[in-house]
């Protein structure tokens, strides 16, 4: 029954299976039908104490660890594999009780209470110093359990508490910008103070981005989105220090939530040993496939060539959403399957039993309230069984057949108010331009504008609105080595303090327009405009309009209506020995298809609705197909290969049932 | 001119009909024209002092009662009785001025301050010293006066600040908290703070639940529910003590709001000697007529066999809302009958004479700003003059044919965040039961879940999600001994800590359903779902589906359409000598008619929009006849009987005018 | 080089072209090459210093107007004019961080934080003093530099905080009260503190009207608004007085926005020498060039007889809107011709030269991000060469058709709450009685209620809900002595204290409207209300229904659907010498138009979307053309005449394409 899975190695050699598990909420009679009930089902990891610091620590200093021992004994009894996870997300009621000053507050000056989780100020030297005790606690007491496998810390960084405007986080944000800016003045011109009246003699002068009369400092925002982001990684390196030193060689690792915008998950992936994320589609939104695809492969990208895992899934609803939409039947599987086609290792799931009482009672678990009777129980032991027969998945990566670039500072940026229109959205950006290659079946890369970036056929370039020199640089080299590079509007238009590049929009990637944007006319919502293409083909456009002079680039497609009618619309333009599409506006889909699938380089059509995804290991490929749609779908598949999940083999069709998934092994012809 | 009411008694020996009269916003010279008017408007009672603390003690400790003894002694002589309330609604400016501290705060910690009403925290012991020291003294000033012939405590308890969060409510709260548990464990367990960290060491660690990073514990918010009811509960008590101190026999009210979800009438009732009720139906909501029926409904309910009386209603319009339809002439008249039809035993209107100033001063009032023109003042005085004519009515009771299950702490607890479906609301559940039997002419009594049923052809229950074993086992009971159960979805789910029956939603009421409810699907707004009858029939529902396996019932309907097709929908199961329809959706409206008809033995028909109740005393029977339409309806009646209203015997069809209303008074063939 | 507008006087000889000059944020470089462009783009003024407090003092007492004055000499030394700006309307950080009790509070109790603008509370004694400080040292050291023509006070008084309700306001407001009423008597009449029991026996218990359980009292808020009307006008005035002891004669102004409720500028313009208004349309609005009529006829109107000036517009697009559509071709200019058709002598942007940082940087400038190549810098070179021609336009008036009687106190009262409809806003209200003048080319002007009103032909009464007996007795004088006036209903409701006239609706203008207003009915959004005129025509109505009673007045239009079928709708009434149309509801447009265009007396009919307006200067006459819409109109004129921006001689028809615009100047035939 002992775990194959070596301490201190990654990936695993099996797929990890099982979630969250919190038996601090039963009696230890439960945690016996437990184990015995995830052996069933096929579980061979779980994660534990991820809110147990009051069950761990009851009163101050005073320390428990005993139940929790007994619950790893049991589990690694059994062969369970543990993810330790330290307590920190939810500090105890004695805590806030005794030391008001820990618990976050709002730019309008409101203090939270306990009562639910995640109420704590990051900055909170009384915050930090227990914190960081009980997780060196935890770790000296069951750090080396036979049974642990990963450290989980903390939960869902920053989820609930993007930032926090208390005096104590005011002082950190002072001292960051001393060591940012160096003087006053420096600080001054980053922030272009000189904009209403708002010089700073001293930083004890500076206040976080509080409720103010009208519009703050858009660059005093962009910073404390920055400092935020600083100061809860800090956090997290600080615990990462601690269990690194106890249990040296232990992979380290947190929850992320795919897109989540207050945290740099480049830099936080940089900070960890491998990757994990939580992943919640809407069952109710037609574009979760979709979503989830772009999701982990975001998470793949950011720590490049390590398997990650879903740290957290639901088998069949959530609560906090206002109507929270079941998974079919079916779903939950496929769902699973979309991320082991993008390279995860690991399906886990909050939680592994339903909780009886608290707020998240009517989240779905492994375990439903009504047991082993439920539906669900089949999906989960299914997969389970499943899962057990496909270790060499863990072998095998994604090749990607483009690269989107991506920063975090950019989307802070992008968001600021007082924008000409509210209505471009990082997301939404992201969206327009991932559609096209979703429809392709060309899986891409999340790509930092300054990383290196040859080696990728495409680069598409969503409104990168803020854009360092560094970025700059490193986009033009990559097209002027040959690289073919879709822009989209409201690129390069200010830098890293969000000053606007003069001159022309664009900045330093100003010559690779192919035209000069002189200006901007946002559309309002639902307004469309007309396009007139050189070849002659009509669409339509929304959001926006650059108003553009044409320039060395050629001209594809020109506005066909409203005010700016016969101004170019699309450029080309050939810029060294790659070339540029320069989007003006943002096409609807069916001409962004039109425009990217060529620039994919022969990827085979799938049907409407159907997913693939190759993985390859050395001379292997695995061709993962997954059906979207709700009814059977035959898919043209090239001849040769085993199904690995039905052993059958493949024929020039594959039908694919309603939430049907398969996975074709192929080997070169020997 | 004196009154015929024996000063103790209850009910009074005639239709009750008047307003709140507020005379300190008038000089005395106006009083004397008020009285007249009154008197030729069929007036015959009066409330007095609601607002006018600040008028009987102008400074703390100083008092005046002179002025409103002189408006008694005014009423008195022209033979209209006094229903005289106490004024602690709105303390007087010096009140706040002086303690800041009994000023109620919210959940975000924003102070209310004076300025408008009800601003005052129920736990603070300044406020309650201040309150219980003016009526006393009011009692002992006029109690005894001779016009007085009802006590009206306070006004509208907890309308606007159905809650307070400041420091002297949290430590009132505590004591409610080692009242109810007696130890942190208890609590702990109750609140099942094993979830996300919350264990309490001591009580002195709890706080009301304030703003929180994200959802707040939902069993801390149920208590603070039940915490707030019984402290405002308190208030009334102790004013409710003293009064009937001073004096004995004196019966004692407040004025309900129909369906308020603050507070649990069912115990209010049981505390005061008569139930009133504030009704201010929209008359631009078509649902009205319905909505009034069953706001009267309840108030009938919460004190069974009790007269009561509507204690406000408007001539015209309210001014609270955004756009204040006017009701059309007849409404304000069929409304008023509505109420009698109901066992009302009077109809009183907020106000008597419209206010020149302050923020009321556009709500209609008997006596319009443009006076005795107005046309609300001929149909004040003609509805005056009819109801003269009527005193036989107060004798007779209604009947009813159904009994509909409802509980404050189900509401409450149904109501809290992080559901399934944030649109099963107790409103929209009791709407959905409520209008087959509207439909059908078929009243109805709300009923505790816990009380004897026994008697009840009919029992509906919708979304009973809280459920605790008493109430489990009475309706267990009911349906063994050979009644008819109607059950929604949602029933069964949680106990009275919010902790989640295990096993298959239901608990202990699983065993009726005839089928295992095993998870629950919510639908989307706007989502529908067909349903497919074992008799050949389709209807569609809405809002949520359970996800049943069948068992000992029959199958009634099953879904048609979506992922759980074939599936159980509404089920039937013969358990004990009754029977039990089990609802695993929100059938449309039709098939709810179609489901409910049948179930209620015969109600005679009625055209559509046309209201009738039957109350009878002894062998005689009153049908009361409206017609909710704008155009004239026939309606078919029993021949016999004579219309008290028009004094015409009854033949085989009534044709009843747009906000036409009939009484027909029969008694048994001799 | 040298100006020839004479310092001191007003209007200047030319037409002023410019705008918001902000050096602070360019270093010295840059303001050589801004005062070239400005030479080139004909700009003849610029304002400056408006947020430059924290330049002009970088530390407490320590002040550099060095770098000023250096741009003052450039700026005369190509000839262009200056406004010199007070630069109160942001404080420097260091003042807030050191005294933040100078911060302003919001009703709910959250005090704004620096870091955006006007961060300050009016009443703060330590604000006033360091305002007052820094003005009296800009006027000292720079007053009288010859380049300065205006003093430009503060910048858009109150526009982010219409109120502040901290302890000092408090402190405040109760000064105000004891001033206004003398006793708290007083005070607790005009207040109706009888309603809901908030008898005040001392001033010191009064509260602004922070946030409260319910309703607050509509007095107390309405005198809140006074008093912060007052309160910021005694701020400008301390700083008018201030510069006027310096440099006597400098013309003083500050910029208006329009209809802005917070500030009565009747009051206003009687304490400042000219006029100023920015105007920023939303280009994505249709009703927009309606819109910027109405409220160049306010700004002209409110300093009758005294030309203005634009203070300030944008070339393309503003910042602050969601979505901030950018003003077609050719928009710009012909905006900018409305202005002067009615009576400006001035346009003048925000600003210069777009910003490259703060939360202003996307709002467009005279000279774009992108330069002098950007399309919206050719349109500003082209207006000011073409405005350079017009000189003679600044000698000519505007003569209006009619007038509209309209006050700030009427606005803050009639949109309070707890109102019959929350649907009857002023504006709205406004726009609904402007539109059939604008529709028939009649230029209104705006009058205070009681003002001498003779003289003019027509007078419009929106909704003049709260009217002074004075006001009252003005509009009577007028009709009885043979003017024409069309009263709308909720006109004469309440008094100054906001208390309802009683007897029936109209108060002391009862007797004016021909028939009894005896309650009203407001209708739904959305609800419609048939009318039939007494001529057989058809309409619809909307928003509300006056309950009338027929009187004197003849009855032009009935109620022809609804619950008040047959009721009066409309009246006309002759009234002394003169006539009245009362409007019991509100008329859809055409029946708006066909009533009121037989009333103007001959305007010669314009096609839809072209606006005339004729300015004269003794005999002769300048009629302005406007084309609205997307597409060219013939517009038929009068012989003769020359067009000035063309020199072609005016013929039968005009031309007018897209955007365009003539001004046709005649002469009497000699």
């Amino acid at each position: 029954m002992a775990s194959s899975w070596v301490r201190g190695s990654w990936p695993p050699p099996h797929i990890l299976y099982g979630g969250d598990y919190n038996p601090e909420q039963w009696p230890p009679e439960v945690w016996r039908e437990d184990v015995k009930l995830m052996t069933e089902a096929g579980v061979n990891l779980a994660t534990v104490g991820v809110f147990s610091w009051s069950w761990l620590e009851p009163a101050p200093g005073e320390f428990d660890f005993g139940w929790l021992r007994e619950v790893l004994d049991l589990l690694h009894s059994s062969g369970i594999d543990v993810a330790l996870a330290t307590p920190t997300a939810s500090p105890p009621p004695w805590l806030s009780a005794s030391h008001p000053e820990v618990l976050p507050v709002t730019a309008a000056g409101v203090r939270f209470s306990h009562g639910s989780r995640q109420h704590f100020c990051v900055h909170s030297p009384v915050y930090r110093r227990h914190a960081l005790r009980i997780v060196d606690r935890l770790a000296r007491e069951l750090g080396d359990h036979p049974a642990v496998r990963l450290w989980h810390l903390h939960n869902e960084y920053a989820c609930h508490v993007p930032a926090c405007y208390c005096d104590v986080s005011a002082a950190a944000f002072r001292d960051w910008l001393r060591h940012r800016y160096g003087t006053p003045d420096a600080l001054n011109e980053a922030w272009g103070a000189a904009f209403w009246s708002q010089r700073y003699r001293d930083f004890a002068e500076v206040l976080p981005p509080r409720v103010t009369p009208t519009h703050p400092n858009p660059a005093q925002q962009l910073d404390y989105q920055r400092f935020m982001n600083d100061s809860y990684l800090a956090e997290f390196t600080d615990e990462r220090d601690l269990v690194r030193a106890v249990t040296p060689g232990l992979p380290v690792t947190t929850n992320f939530m795919g897109f989540f915008k207050p945290l740099d998950y480049f830099q936080w992936a940089a900070a960890e040993d491998l990757c994990c994320t939580d992943n919640y589609p809407d069952p109710a939104d037609p574009a979760s496939p979709m979503l989830t695809a772009m999701h982990y492969d975001l998470i793949r990208s950011v720590k490049k060539g390590t398997p990650w895992t879903v740290m957290e899934q639901t088998t069949l609803r959530v609560n906090w959403r206002p109507v929270n939409a079941a998974k079919p039947p079916g779903e939950m599987r496929k769902g699973s399957y979309q991320a082991l086609a993008r390279d995860a290792v690991g399906l886990l799931f909050f939680q592994w039993r339903a909780a009886r009482a608290g707020a998240e009672k009517f989240h779905s678990a492994l375990l439903p309230h009504s047991g082993t009777a439920a539906p669900a129980w089949a999906e989960v032991t299914g997969l389970g069984a499943e899962l057990q027969t496909l270790p060499e998945l863990n072998a095998s990566r994604v090749a990607s057949a483009a690269a989107i670039a991506f920063s975090w500072p950019n989307w802070w940026a992008l968001e600021l108010g007082s924008k000409p229109s509210a209505e471009i959205q990082m997301l939404s950006q992201l969206r327009w331009m991932y559609r096209p290659l979703w429809e392709a079946a060309a899986t891409a890369d999340f790509v930092r504008p300054d990383e290196d970036l040859s080696g990728y056929p495409l680069l598409l370039v969503p409104s990168l609105y803020l854009l360092t020199e560094a970025e700059a640089t490193c986009i033009s080299s990559y097209v002027r080595s040959g690289g073919t590079a879709v822009l989209s509007f409201w690129t390069g238009i200010v830098n890293e303090s969000e000053q606007v590049y003069l001159g022309g929009y664009g900045g330093p990637l100003r010559e690779l327009f192919g035209g000069a944007v002189l200006d901007v006319a946002p559309l309002q919502p639902g307004e469309t405009v007309e396009l007139a293409w050189a070849d002659g083909r009509r669409s339509s456009a929304t959001h926006w309009q650059d108003i553009i002079e044409p320039g060395a680039g050629q001209v594809l497609a020109r506005y066909a209506s409203g005010p700016w009618a016969g101004r170019p619309a699309v450029l080309e333009h050939r810029y060294g020995d790659g070339r540029v599409i320069y989007l003006g506006t943002r096409l609807d889909q069916a001409a962004m298809r039109d425009l990217i699938a060529p620039l994919l380089g022969g990827q085979p059509p799938v049907p409407s609705g159907v997913e693939r995804v190759l993985r390859t290991a050395g001379p292997v490929t695995y061709e993962f197909l997954l059906n979207h749609t709700g009814t059977p779908v035959p898919v043209p598949t090239a001849p040769g290969g085993t199904d690995l999940l039905t052993g059958t083999e493949a024929g020039e069709h594959l039908n694919l049932p309603p939430a049907g998934v398969a996975i074709i092994r192929r080997e070169p012809a020997s």
